[in-house]
C-alpha cells in the first residue's frame, strides 16, 4: 500500500500504551533477561525506543524539512538507552516513552506536513537518499521491529520449559535481527 | 529459569489488553491485510487466540489432570478461528478474547494447580508426552508468538515504503513461522 501518514500515526500513538499494558508490573525474570551475551533486555528496548524519540525521528524530520539533502542526518547512537534508562524503574521508561511520544507527535502535526513535502529528500549518514515519507513510515515500522523484538526476548526466557511444544512456537525459530 | 505458575499467569493476564491498545480502531489496511497468499491478518490472529482459548489451554490442562496421560488431547483445528470470526469486527473480538482469557484464568484458580500437578504428563496427539507444566507455559509463549506474528505482519505492510531503511528493520528480515 502507498504511505498514508494519518495510517503512520495511528500505529505510533498506539505503541506505547501497547508496552504497557504488556509490560507494566510483569515479574523481572521477564523484563530483566536478554537472549544472551550482548543482546537486549525488555526494558533496554523501551529505553531504546525513549532515545530514538528525542533524538532520531522528529530532529531528522525537521532535518529534511529545513536543509533537504544538503545537510546529513546527525548519527544515531545504539547505545544512548544506557544513559536514558540509568537508575530508572520500567514503570518509569514507560510513562517517559508515552510522553515523549505523544510530545513528537504534537511536534509532527506543528510541522504541517503537507503530500508534496513527502517527497522531499534527506540524507542518512550511511543509507544515502531517503524521503520524508521513508523516514516517516520507518518511525512505524521500528516500533514494530521493537514490539516484535520484545516478544521475542520475553520467549526466549520459556525456551527450555516449553519442552516439546517449541517446535510449534514461531517465535523460537526467530533469527530476525531487531538491533 | 524454571516454570513458575504466578510468571506464567502475569504474562497470560496482559496479552489481551496489550493487543486491544496495538490494535481497536487501527485502520483496517494495518489489520486485514496479511503476508501474501495462506497467511493470515491480524484478526484472524485474534480470532485464533479465542478459539484456543475455548479448544485448547484449559481443556487440555483439565484431561491431564483427570486422565494423565491415559487419553489423549483433542487435536487442534488450525482453522478453528474462522468460525470464531464470521461476521464480526475486530473491536468484537479483542473484547470476546478479553473475556474468554479472563473466564480461562478463573478456570485455572479453581482447578487449583499444586506444584506436584505440574511434573503430570499428558498424551499430545503428535508431541508425544508432555507436563502439565509444559502445556501452562507454552500457553503464555504462545501469546508471544502470536504477538510477534501481528507485529510482523503490521511491518510487512511497509515493507516497501520504508525504502532503504529497511535493511535496519529486524521484523523485516524474519523467516520465524507463527502457524
Amino acid at each position: 500500500m502507498p504511505h498514508n501518514l494519518d495510517h503512520t500515526i495511528a500505529l505510533l500513538s498506539r505503541t506505547p500504551a501497547a508496552l504497557d499494558a504488556l509490560l507494566r508490573d510483569l515479574p523481572e525474570t521477564w523484563t530483566l533477561s536478554n537472549e544472551g551475551e550482548k543482546t537486549w533486555t525488555a526494558f533496554d528496548v523501551v529505553g531504546h525506543l525513549i532515545h530514538a524519540e528525542r533524538t532520531d525521528w522528529i530532529p531528522r524530520a525537521k532535518t529534511i524539512l529545513q536543509f533537504g539533502d544538503t545537510q546529513p542526518f546527525a548519527p544515531f547512537d545504539r547505545l544512548g538507552h544506557l544513559r536514558e534508562s540509568q537508575g530508572k524503574s520500567l514503570g518509569q521508561l514507560l510513562e517517559e516513552f508515552s510522553r515523549v511520544r505523544a510530545e513528537s507527535l504534537a511536534e509532527l502535526r506543528k510541522l504541517d506536513v503537507q503530500p508534496m513535502d513527502l517527497a522531499r529528500p534527506g540524507r542518512h549518514p550511511t543509507l544515502g537518499t531517503v524521503t520524508l515519507s521513508e523516514l516517516l513510515a520507518t518511525w512505524a515500522a521500528h516500533d514494530l521491529t521493537h514490539l516484535h523484538q520484545i516478544s521475542r526476548i520475553l520467549a526466549h526466557q520459556y525456551r527450555d520449559v516449553v519442552g516439546p511444544f517449541s517446535v510449534y512456537l514461531g517465535v523460537l525459530q526467530c533469527a530476525g535481527h531487531s538491533s
